[in-house]
């Protein structure tokens, strides 16, 4: 096994000391190679979405409203397998998954196989904060995961509006669902003569482009979210990792013995991401010193070459990590608070799209992440991160 | 916070030295009380799905299996709220939640909010062994969890008959929804007039009796299940911690630094054990020394105090537990391996209703275990539990 390590320090150093925020955000994390005509529609759908969460940080939003707002941007978009343009499934249907999570209250909320509904990160947000409320009448829980119909006529009763499936279906998803499809009936026929694969290479290429978001506030919460149409011609009713607790997203202030506060979001193969609970995986690494090699090997011991998935010789994911604490600065001096935000990703897909912008960026930075030439997809992996400083006079 | 700790040793020492495996049920966990004559329905349930999996096993069957044929007792039972019985939600309906993972694969299958399906489980196992098989066409990942009328529609075909709705409701089902409806009606009527509660005892009286199994077999592979009808009175689409990966159940075979094999099955409030991830935290807990004190304290510092559930005063769940690992004697003589077998349950319920059987007995044993008088359902705990030694000839 070939294992790839590019590590590039992105330093934001901050130049004037008066707010703190740092979010970043992907757009997929394909098996599929970006071609350079589809890299330049990430880097911009991250670009623009970087900007909505910035716009509702500078408005007074925390993390958990500036994670919804970035990731409903990037659902909007016919490019991300999310939301408008996600992938159809085997009915030609779309079916979404989404989660998020805020670190302060460690509250939850998640949809799975949702149809019907532009924004499915807005249902889970919505599923959020009525958990926050309290019991519902006769002192019956508020649920935090809903699925299917249900979701969507909750999502309804709940002020959401509906919208029809051929709205969010783009001429891209349904050439895609067509070419599959043909795909799909060729490759059966081949395969009834032959003993099913094992391990196959042959995945749905560039389908695998969902969305994710991690952001910290100015009070030092994060909160973390994800959004995915699912794979390519899958099984009407299939839940991926997107909807899955622990493992689309995490997040968790700094409280008693975590010293750092996480926010984790992934994509992939939404199968080996569930039986790893990656995200929650790596959000427990990052309390080891270094982030950098905590991430890694996390990546390497917990997702490569994880016992859950023995047996499987091309597992793909990717992740963003933030992790931050308060520095060293906050005790020199009381006016002056300070915060530490350490950035990485890291995929063992071919490729990923990641944006980032902090309080005193004036707009968002957008980078493709490849595997180096030669390095195999779904044995390798690629990990680069930098850090920032942000600080803030107290008042 | 009052915790409880009752102690019991239920010693089984193997007379005959022929054959080993162990396996544990539960019946409900109710918020609840076990009124006498629904506790004698749930111990005869229980002692018939321990005989279900004891001839499974003797028929040379594995753990898997075992887990699978009791659950499938246990859900066509009337009495448990899973399969036939199970509570009806908002619409009137019976939205099933069921999983099972495989200790010694650590595969794992899942359903959720599956509606005309008489077992479950079965569907789960289903899936379990279908991602066993490698690939679909065209390189496509099989599903593990599939939920609503999609989980429905791959049940039918792969070959699990269809079942109506009506099958599956009971008198005392029907009866308990519309009593249900009224009090809902009731308390509606009454809250509109005051705020939400934040903290309400006024749960669904013994509306949570899910059942659970977990299993070790003769040649000590674990293997856990757990399925449910979910909350009464739910709203449709809501998925509880029954088909939730980590929260419903847990079993992992020892292997590298795991010294033991552990299999958990749980039950109470979906969200509380959702939010706690608790079948795997048990599971994570008891690579400690000592079993009794490693549960007490994941039951109460990662589930009763859990931050993830700050705030709530009523934290209701239970859990059973086996764990094992081959004893000193292997050591001294090569022809015999011994398993050691320490089995636990602890529940912040009112009651949960336990059977156990080894290998050496005739027939199964059953316990309601209560909190003691004057203890508080949702803050105290009670935990109980046995050794028991099982050995074997080998050939």
């Amino acid at each position: 096994m070939h294992i790839t390590t590019l590590h590039k320090d992105h330093i934001c150093q901050a130049n004037k000391l008066n707010a703190f925020y740092f979010l970043m955000i992907f757009t997929s994390s394909g098996a599929g190679y970006h071609s350079e005509s589809k890299a330049k529609e990430y880097k911009h759908v991250c670009k623009r979405a970087c900007q909505r969460a910035v716009d509702r940080l500078r408005a007074g939003g925390l993390a958990l409203e500036a994670v919804t707002a970035a990731l409903m941007e990037l659902e909007d978009s016919p490019f991300t397998n999310a939301g408008t343009g996600s992938n159809l499934n085997l009915s030609g249907e779309i079916e979404c998954d989404a989660s998020i999570m805020d670190g302060k209250s460690l509250n939850y909320g998640a949809v799975g196989a949702l149809s019907g509904i532009k924004n499915p990160v807005l249902v889970a947000r919505r599923l959020l904060s009525e958990t926050q409320k309290g019991k519902l009448s006769a002192g019956r829980i508020p649920p935090c995961f809903l699925v299917g119909k249900g979701a969507e006529q909750w999502a309804i009763s709940h002020g959401i509006p509906a919208c029809p499936t051929e709205k969010m279906t783009t001429k891209f998803s349904l050439s895609g669902y067509k070419r599959n499809k043909r795909k799909m009936e060729l490759a059966e026929q081949v395969e009834t003569k032959r003993k099913r694969q094992l391990c196959g290479h042959e995945n749905n290429s560039a389908c695998l482009d969902t969305v994710g978001v991690v952001v910290v506030d100015r009070e030092g919460n994060v909160a973390a979210a994800v959004s995915s149409g699912g794979l390519a011609m899958k099984h009407p009713g299939r839940v991926g990792q997107a909807a899955h607790y622990g493992c689309g997203c995490w997040a968790e202030n700094a409280r008693d013995v975590s010293l750092y506060s996480t926010a984790v979001s992934t994509s992939g193969s939404g199968e080996h991401l569930i039986r790893t609970m990656l995200a929650r995986e790596c959000s427990t690494a990052m309390q080891a010193e270094n982030a950098h090699q905590a991430l890694l090997e996390a990546m390497q011991n917990k997702f490569i070459s994880s016992p859950f998935l023995a047996g499987e010789d091309c597992v793909l994911g990717g992740v963003i990590v933030l992790r931050c604490c308060t520095c060293g600065e906050a005790q020199r001096s009381e006016d002056i608070q300070a915060l530490l935000v350490e950035f990485l990703w890291s995929h063992t897909t071919e490729s990923m799209c990641v944006g980032y912008m902090s309080a005193q960026d004036s707009k968002a930075r957008t980078h493709i992440s490849r595997l180096p030439p030669g390095a195999v997809a779904g044995q390798s992996l690629a990990i680069e991160g930098g850090v920032c400083r942000l600080g803030t006079v107290s008042d």
